[in-house]
């Protein structure tokens, strides 16, 4: 091929122009590299700093019980509206690390370290990613938990089981803390996957943590700049939050949507995640009404990373748009 | 702060919880880091993997004359229908590196190490961002230049002005290449812009590379995978590609539009940067019918990183749906 091409192109272009080798060098060859960059971005809300950090992703058959009140061919034809494989679903997990300048917080810590090995790799990363940012976990001073998922809270304990940011202290929705730590609820929750979110939660937070974690209301400052905002359905205690400084705002909205292709697009489809579907849709379309309104950027868990966008109607739905990336700071 | 919220959720959650720790130790104030994450990112096209490597960003004023057939308002109305801000364009920068696995070929050079320094670090990172994705730029066997702007040529010699690649063949439009050197087109070029680019192209080709570059056709393989594609009008001999293995494909457009939010979003638009701006435009308009038509992914120069994504017909203009980051490969 170079033969033909150098010789179709020495024919043609009517002058001469040198090759700077006559043979290509033994340079080549060199090996495909194996891992994606390191997948973490910053981005600056006034005077404070928040870097998402991606702990991977879930990829997986789509099945009829993943969107129980949406038709197969629906789901599919969403998939191809965004470009995404046909009878497969794709989720992504972001925490963040944000730095006031006086706390170090982070919100949500990822699978953690037992999925990164039953997932081979594919998520689970939140750690691996938090120390390529340059974070060490012993200089975090807070973390804040969304919500009781495996994908939010199991990343608090190491591969251990011991704590993962030995020095923070842990915030939990305190309705969230009181649902998954009620014996009744245990006792009633149907078999199969609720159990073993109880199973888990009791698992982290009982013999991981210790039960040492504070419980915070919603319409707080909870941290500092950051407004705890109730957003249920998703799970009883479903929290979003409000990050401030100065006049600049992001809202950060935990699993007000999950993949946003799937979920912004269609807000009346209720995930199987969510424990009380009609809820999380309300909640989803109150959110998303006003964010719109608004204009109020929207830090997403489980938006493509990085994960910042804002919202626009689009239709019967919304779509986001994705904040330029911004390769300086 | 933390005794008004400790006291609150106390007296309301209506349990005990205990704080991790009584009091916060001394870990916090972490220093807020200075230096967003190295911006490249990789994907596979059939068997070849492309790292998209960012060379920064170039933020300036909105003047009139950046899109003369425009009006002002119409212009900061397409900002703020894109969530950027008004009165001010961003454009960004993205030189792709091709592993095929035999043969290492960067496409375009960014704007070169003199606007790093020029610019306090805002553009000119090809060469940084290139090192932390681990290539050295020694290994690369072929660079391919779409046209000759600033920002896609200067990257070929270093600050002291020598070949950055040094082993590699440089593979330039012969149409471009034609135009640039031609002394009769240097004379009559107007004072200003065009006579600074002709200066620029002469200094990096005749002084720089010494003329040891291999001019390429249209419509050719021009390297393993990669067919050259004519779309004219941005310049006399812009030039865009097709990478293609297995049944994947994707279409490398260069400049066929600037950042899309203004210039995808508005066809119709002219750029100051479009040479010839009607061409450019009938350029563009078939160009992204036909991604449009036939779905195919499109690598933007132009689009904020990592520049990868579909287009899709939007009113009068196209939008682009950035494809998912993928954290892990």
């Amino acid at each position: 091929m170079e033969l033909t091409r150098r010789h179709a192109l020495a024919g043609a272009a009517g002058f001469v122009a040198a090759p700077l080798l006559p043979a290509a060098p033994a340079s080549s060859a060199a090996p495909i590299a194996d891992k994606q960059a390191p997948s973490f971005y910053r981005y600056k809300v006034g005077d404070i700093q928040v870097t998402v950090v991606s702990d991977g992703k879930n990829v997986f058959k789509l099945e009829d019980s993943f969107i129980p009140n949406a038709k197969r061919d629906d789901v599919n034809a969403a998939l191809e509206k965004a470009f995404m494989p046909r009878d497969m679903v794709s989720i992504y997990f972001a925490p963040l690390v944000i730095n006031t300048g006086g706390k170090l917080i982070v919100i949500d810590t990822g699978n953690g370290a037992l999925s990164k090995a039953n997932s081979k790799g594919a998520n689970g990363l939140f750690a691996d990613n938090m120390a390529a940012a340059g974070f060490d976990p012993k200089n975090v001073d807070i973390v804040v938990i969304s919500h009781f998922h495996t994908d939010h809270v199991n990343g608090l304990l190491t591969a251990e089981g011991m704590p993962a940011f030995p020095n923070a202290e842990v915030l939990v929705p305190a309705t969230e803390w009181k649902f998954w730590m009620d014996d009744g609820e245990m006792s009633r929750a149907p078999a199969g996957r609720m159990q073993g979110l109880f199973k888990n939660n009791r698992n982290i937070f009982e013999a991981g943590l210790k039960k040492k974690v504070t419980p915070y209301e919603w319409g707080k400052e909870i941290a500092p700049s950051l407004t705890s905002v109730e957003t249920v359905g998703h799970t009883p205690g479903h929290t979003s939050y409000v990050l401030a400084s100065g006049s600049a705002k992001v809202f950060i909205q935990s699993d007000v949507t999950n993949n946003p292709n799937l979920f912004a697009t269609n807000p009346g489809w209720h995930a199987s995640f969510d424990q009380d579907g009609d809820v999380a849709e309300k909640t989803r379309r109150r959110i998303y009404d006003m964010v719109v309104a608004e204009r109020l950027q929207v830090q997403g868990f489980h938006y493509p990373f990085p994960g910042l966008g804002n919202v626009v109607k689009d239709g019967n739905g919304y779509r986001v748009v994705p904040a330029s990336w911004n390769p300086v700071i």
